[in-house]
């Protein structure tokens, strides 16, 4: 999307055909930094040291450090040792994973000499799938809006709440949950964007804020706090977000605190959709608060909260206490009976066994 | 209550007979300072710049700012005067109009030459007034707490979660939500609280969580996402909130976020608890949603978080993007429906009008 008049994608190949440029997300929104990464090694960092994050994103930076790694030493022992070296940046990314194998069985049946050229094509078209995905995911979810914005007085614009950065800044392009956002702003449907900070790590606030500032998409920074209270009053129209899973009875498993606007969305009678790539899909899992073990992270994201300081550097700040302890659960399970609907790139289903295996029936 | 060995309240005469002490709120939880208000002008900015705040301290405070003007002038005129300059420092503050009434018709009928020592007196028991009506809802918290105990295992703690800072730091001593948590410290029972950071202001991080530590209460300081998740998997047995104003129908205005929690417990069968000295009961309104007016605060708040920086100073960091507005409400409203029970002095009434009618027969 774009970032003022210019348009990016999150990873691209470098002019020189071999290294790829990233934008180093560790310091948005404060800063709009550009990498170049030229080796395996600076991929193996930037996934594991979090430049990159975002599960499509992920996968594709992984799949570009495999062919980096081609064009070095194209032999099967190379190939399976940079195979392992991405794999354990970030052992619980289910996409990291995915495009590893991908790119390791594509290549190899090739004679090791066509292995470089034949990466970088694989990657750059696993790129493109991702942006191909994002904008099916957004003409379902923009049909959505234009059925509210249908409903609204001219120029009226339609209120969005979302949790969390689902955005393009965690995929190729587009995002999930922000696919539908774009699309509409590109179709002229007025749109306003009600973003949650996010809390404890602030994606809302530092990315996705930052997006949607970029590609001039009307919005306002909330406190997670804040949510309820707009939807009491009507000023919330839906909701989309994002999921990390979601179960095969249509529970999702997203950032914490969307099962609390979830709820809140329920009480009101404020649509709640799910945007996602089908691969989010684990339908081997039913019940999500039952089944889905949560990852505890360090209760230092609590304690301690980045942003500029007074003289423009970027630091943290503690908030809380020295001798109180604090938890920090990552993520909770939204019941599917909270969910209006799942849109997907196939098209929207109902949050139940039915609707996803009627979208997906290569799956019953 | 204790901050480590010694027991304080938040507001006490100092050993002159004539300044008062109080603690700064504004450098907590990183920095304990103890401030002497002096004069008038002195009253005036801690309300105003918040180095106090809550509203029974407030109204303490105001208070002592009538017997310190006394002190000097004990005239008609002066008496006047300072009710104006100090009813101007915190304009919507309930107990602050409340107390400077107070003192004034208490003062007015007596001659000028008695009034600074009969001033002092009367802020005194305003003062121990706010402590017995807070160790009232505290006995009447401690039966719930001590009925949930029962139910444990010996030695397992009973989970309260809470939601900003009722606590002693907002009254004289022992709060209100934190009142019945102090009481069952006192009396044995095992509690451990968790403790929603509160954002935009971050009262639970900064204030809830510091007085909890000074006094040896075991606690969990949470992001506002985290409360639902953790109803959901069974670790919290109780929430117990405050209230700054309770309508007649028992619909309870009180910090933003605190619906939130109100529709995770009852999603979760979780009692939900609001303690509230009668004072802070609004009898003339009824459907709070629709009737009280929510404050909307500086989207400063949102954009930044105050903390201690890596140098030991305390210093705001901006955590979003510069181009990004910021919404602010600071309360919201949780509806009756949504309340198991309000624990005031007299008792706990359910959150009905028929519930506090009972309890409160004089306002029928």
């Amino acid at each position: 999307m774009k970032v003022g008049e210019k348009h990016y994608h999150t990873i691209w190949l470098n002019a020189d055909g071999r290294s790829v440029d990233i934008i180093d997300q560790r310091w948005l929104p404060h800063e709009f930094r550009i990498v170049t990464l030229k080796t395996v090694a600076d991929v193996a960092v930037a996934i594991r040291d979090m430049w990159v994050r975002g599960a499509p994103l992920i996968g594709v930076t992984a799949a570009y450090g495999i062919a980096i790694a081609m064009a070095d030493d194209p032999s099967d022992r190379h190939l399976d040792a940079v195979w392992e070296e991405l794999n354990e940046t970030r052992p619980t990314a289910i996409n990291l994973r995915w495009a590893l194998d991908a790119m390791r069985q594509f290549l190899r049946p090739l004679p090791a000499e066509d292995r470089a050229e034949a990466a970088y094509r694989r990657a750059g078209e696993i790129a493109e799938e991702d942006v191909e995905l994002n904008r099916a995911i957004g003409a379902n979810g923009l049909k959505i809006i234009r059925e509210i914005a249908a409903t609204k007085k001219p120029g009226e614009p339609v209120n969005i709440l979302t949790h969390c950065n689902a955005g393009w800044l965690a995929t190729v392009d587009y995002g999930t949950a922000t696919a539908p956002i774009y699309m509409a702003t590109e179709a002229g449907i007025p749109v306003h964007v009600y973003v949650d900070e996010t809390r404890p790590r602030n994606q809302g606030a530092q990315l996705t804020a930052w997006e949607l500032n970029g590609h001039g998409v009307p919005h306002t920074l909330i406190v997670d706090n804040a949510g309820g209270h707009l939807m009491q009053h009507g000023a919330v129209d839906m909701v989309i977000v994002g999921t990390d899973r979601t179960t095969a009875n249509g529970d999702v498993c997203n950032k914490i605190g969307t099962y609390l606007k979830a709820l809140a969305a329920s009480d009101n009678d404020v649509p709640f959709y799910v945007a996602l790539p089908s691969p989010t899909i684990d339908w081997t899992v039913k019940d999500g608060v039952k089944e889905i073990p949560i990852e505890e992270r360090t209760g230092d994201e609590v304690s301690f909260v980045q942003g500029r300081g007074p003289d423009g550097a970027i630091i943290s700040v503690r908030v809380s206490p020295e001798g109180s302890p604090s938890a920090n659960p990552a993520f909770d399970v939204t019941p599917a009976r909270l969910i209006t609907g799942l849109i997907t790139e196939r098209g929207v289903a109902t949050a139940s066994p039915q609707g996803l295996k009627a979208l997906f029936p290569e799956r019953s």
